[in-house]
């Protein structure tokens, strides 16, 4: 009896040719597991193919609630975006759909579980790294990367037609892309040299700015210690919360990125996402918090971002290091409830407004009218005080050069 | 003879009830230095003014390309940005007036200079620490200051008026501002409420996007080694660059900026600020970086911008430590040569190109295409080092857990 | 009715002279409390003093364990020492006062609390800004500063007897020191120089290396999540344990620390400690962090270790802040479990040996012997991949150089 | 005709195996390269048994001042220790020998360099990515990786001896070893119980602390900007005085470390160092630091060094981002300047005492004697502003808890 492997199955080109691939070449029993996370094409599509393709019980996860609820969230809170720029869509799901493989394959006793990934990108790492993480005893098959990398399109259908596993001819996108909630991802084609702007057709999801409304729109998301949980005044769920924004964003123009990036595996790529409600809440959080965090608290949190987004992108997810940067995080978040106003504006999204009941904030400290309640007298005495080392370090340093240590030096330093 | 001042001179309402006071309360003779910093509103008018009130020979220094060169291009380098959001315009300019006070206090035989803030922002504290750092012998005057905060607008108009010093009734502002190449800074007035979108009589510099032109502009900034040299392929010097770009930039509705920001002296402010050139000059630059600078770098370079800016906005230009940190960001921008595509529309400065004779991005090394030149097979390789860690942790923590710490502790922990 | 105020009362001149300002410059009803930190000379004495000089119910309270469990332990945790050297014994014990101070200031129905810190220290910043964030409507009152600093012992002498306060005349020491259960602070007479060795009686709790046994002890110290909770095998109350450390360390010289410190309000002082207790089981509790946390775990404490360490020592613990850091520091002590060995000798604490059942030290692979587990044929794949952006910078540079912008400038960048 | 490879050749067996298996089965033609850095074995009889071994020409350079000037003091300047334990001497000699490596493959017209290290360590790393940082063209081999790890000593004087190749029968050390001026590594062996106690045996440099003189020795090691130049008041060469260092210090016992180490490639390891002379060197220009640079430059210098240090133990010596960090150190060191006494005694480098012309230390500003010069006024105005936003922290976060988000949070946030 075949040993079992359970392979992470879009129900596209390149997963197909792996499910062929694992069970013709590796000599796998192979269940299949697709995974929805809010903005996958057709999963009836994949649990049809993957039955044509002999799979018993496909497994169809309906996993959106859980992504944005522990994983995406957390992210949130972090403000974790890779260098910056990316708020990780893509990153943040790997994790996910490796506990579910993990899970799926411990429930239906495989030894081992797959993925469609090449040697090239950084979603094997996440994949592998995570596995690893969550059940060192199983192996993990990549076999486009054991093949030495992607077949052409002609080539996987050919290879597919081949072995009676008809595969339907759809247009072929120019790019490679991603989807989920959190945002999508688009690589290669024209992309690749980076003097040209992206042609439209890579979008999606966001208007070009000429196609967006005149009228701006406004709007205002209520977070509780850190999550966003009412949009205009409403109570709505994460799920509603995230869709209802990529809708409204994405009309308006918002939410493209366009940048270089550092992959884990050495390279550097051109990378341009789509990603409107991530875009309107990583900005409306970090409003909240520059409104409710100390000085201090905002400028270590910031350098907890950058790690985490790295830990993100890098597949580290289960580790302990992540978890504990997230007791950090979660710990800011205390007081990070309030709302902000957004106006949603020819692809700006820019803060208009903000408040909160825990604002540090305070009007009559920060007036120059007549309600101000600042000690003025305090200042000169924090100025000379601050000034003081400088003063120091100017009085010493002439002091020293006058005196200078290659006669100083002799014996006497 | 009375001891003399140099006091720095804008010719406004504030800083004439300084002249006033230094003389008749201070008992000093009072020089005055206006320094033209290229947005200046009307230096002849400042040393008539000046002349009006007694002053032998007002100084008037026009230090546009030395703020730019000795400033303000170091900080670009950096990436200077206060808190992520301001670009250290007036920051950036209190240094450069203290060097000239100082300067002034030696040629003219003063014993102290002077200026007009208050003790609640942060300029004196620039002003203060700046002199102290360049001369520390020299005494710094803040009568506004030591007056315990600002007189009303009518309150100065009185004042000067009862002292036969006349000034012209202008519009009053509602707002304080302060302006130079690099920016504009708007406070108080209507902005003092957190929750308001800034009211349109705040902005000078840029359009409000439903004034902007639909049409989109693209430019090209060429850099040297982290300089702007070029604007679409043209030669241009640093204040050709910058003032072209404020009014190119300020067309198009690009570079508002609306924060609460964390000011040296302990209080939150919300400060709305208009940076067009800059907003364009750091975002092209950010960009070239990317392609150029390795991934550690980047990392690294972006601590040290958050330092370097915390650093210029708390008044330490002149320390050792800043020069410290300039010698690090110098060094980086060996490799930072190269051409940036931006798009100004609608509000946004959105790089669409970049391109540089160093870039580390390799087309034949990112490409998902057949010119690939990346070796797949080291990928296992280096995923299985990269992953053994976290593989470690996790059996380490399960076995641990499963010979618990309260038994094994038992003399042998 | 007079005002109320509770003194922090050590039972010393200083505060005795506080003692009696506050009450007849002041005009203050003044209560007393002098907490034991576990190493105070004589409560008794302070009591006796106290009603001596007038207060009805002088209170005196143990803190000790407290003082471990709330202040010291949670510092340890986080490897807390100030710029490297100092364990903040001091430090750790101003917000502990300050809560009881503003505990029985609420309970007596005082409107302020005082104590007798020079304006000079960090001491007067710990309990100011501690009490501020404890209960921000009582006063704080700093006699000893509101005169410009300290009387000299002869004069606080006379100032006392002037007004029948009694006060014994000992011998007084050359130095101005502190201390507690974490350790000892010295500072002033002889140590101002830096150029010379401390003098021996600057020391109290350790000996000189020449009077120190030839031969070394060895010590066993268990930890249980970060926590130190055996010695040689048997469970101790924190109390135990540090009285018993600070007594065999001590015995075997170690514990001094002579450094040159920064100091909160802008100078550099010179600073000596005798920390016996602190001494060994900050390195204990380092080296099993080094068997049990993972390389990047242990980089990104190190920073928040610095943090953390300057938060305390700036008198920031009560903030949201320490808070957050403090949620990290915990989260990490999750398998800092296990038993670490160290030799006490001639002024050394040398770990000698570590184990924990969370280890992530494993022999089978990091022999070099016969049992090796590790994947070779990995590391050359690895390389590549880790190498890959060197190799690209180089190539890069070389062919940019080639290649100069200046010509590639020409309208192509 | 075949190709030719030049080899890093010490002498020793398995570099011996190497040159075997380079020619026989790797079919080139060998050359050796042998550098002097200060502690190596023998370097004649590496010449002999490259000659008889058939190499035409054997290579032998000193190296020794090169070392010190171009690697070990540039480090030393930054204050790297890996892990703030090792000194780095085996990692800094990598880039060392690959740099000549590189040179000789050039002069000879070779087309690889080749190198002897196992696929576990990190020098694999080191001198893979320094070639490809030197000369991307030049391919390195490592046999003894390619092999899958090292074959016993036993083996390995099977196959010379079988090839006509007579390997003098030493005693087999039980430890594997590496030295140079900066300090000698031992590894394997007892060593690889981390609850064990390094033997006697492993240590060569050093005493143990029973066998050390019972009379202290002092020493003052005098530096210009941040080099070592003096060793008590006398001028001395780099090389004189870190060989007389490591003399000097090592009879007392100093500079032994014991350590858990994470390696580049994913595991830890314990490892245990000597290094007398580094000891000495770090610990004083730390010293000298404390005194001459202010508190900012400080704490951003700490992680610079964390950061310096990773770079030069993971191979990326060669790389823009370390010629950065080093202008940054570089700078920093312009007031480095001084004297520093050190006291040798019982394994213990003590410093007693620090003088600089440029020292930020000012007893007129630390004293709290008569002399004292420090404004106490000016302290209860800088504290007023330091608790400022710990007092608002407080108070908005009462004030928001009694008006709690819940509530607030109904249309209005």
């Amino acid at each position: 009896m075949p040993d079992r492997v359970v392979l992470a199955y879009s129900g596209g080109l390149d997963t197909s040719v792996c499910l062929y691939w694992l069970r013709e070449e590796y000599g796998y029993e192979v269940h299949t597991l697709t995974l929805d996370l809010g903005a996958q094409p057709d999963l009836e599509a994949a649990r049809q193919r993957a039955k044509a393709a002999g799979v018993a019980e496909p497994l169809i996860v309906d996993a959106r609630e859980e992504f944005l609820r522990d994983f995406v969230f957390p992210a949130l809170k972090a403000n974790a975006r890779y260098e910056g720029q990316y708020p990780l869509a893509t990153a943040l799901s790997r994790p996910l759909i490796a506990r579910h493989l993990v899970e799926a394959a411990i429930a239906r006793g495989a030894s081992a579980v797959a993925h469609g990934c090449t040697g090239k990108g950084n979603d094997q790492v996440r994949f592998d790294v995570s596995v690893a993480a969550l059940a060192p005893q199983l192996k993990v098959i990549a076999p486009v990367r054991d093949k030495g990398g992607k077949l052409t399109r002609e080539e996987e259908l050919e290879l597919l037609q081949a072995h009676g596993l008809d595969f339907p001819m759809r247009k072929s996108s120019p790019y490679s892309t991603d989807e989920n909630l959190w945002g999508r991802s688009i690589e290669a084609g024209a992309l690749e040299d980076t003097w040209l702007q992206p042609p439209e057709d890579a979008y999606l999801w966001t208007k070009p700015i000429e196609a967006t409304p005149n009228e701006p729109r406004f709007i205002e998301v209520g977070f509780e210690e850190g999550l966003p949980v009412r949009l205009d005044g409403e109570v709505v769920s994460a799920l509603a919360l995230v869709t209802e924004l990529n809708r409204l964003a994405g009309e308006h123009g918002t939410g493209r990125i366009d940048h270089i990036e550092n992959r884990l595996v050495g390279i550097k790529s051109r990378e341009v996402y789509e990603a409107p409600a991530a875009t309107v809440l990583l900005t409306a959080h970090e409003a909240l918090e520059a409104l409710t965090l100390s000085k201090e608290q905002m400028r270590f949190k910031a350098s907890v971002a950058q790690q985490y987004a790295d830990l993100v992108y890098n597949g580290l997810w289960f580790t302990a290091h992540r978890e504990d940067l997230q007791a950090y995080v979660d710990s800011t978040q205390r007081y990070v409830t309030g709302t902000v106003r957004v106006r949603l504006h020819k692809g700006n999204a820019t803060v208009v407004g903000r408040r909160s009941p825990y604002a540090l904030y305070q009007e009559s400290l920060a007036t120059y009218s007549a309600g101000d309640t600042y000690d003025h007298a305090a200042a000169a005495g924090f100025i000379r005080i601050w000034g003081l080392p400088v003063r120091t370090q100017t009085q010493q340093q002439r002091k020293g050069r006058q005196n200078p240590p290659s006669s100083s030096g002799r014996g006497s330093g």
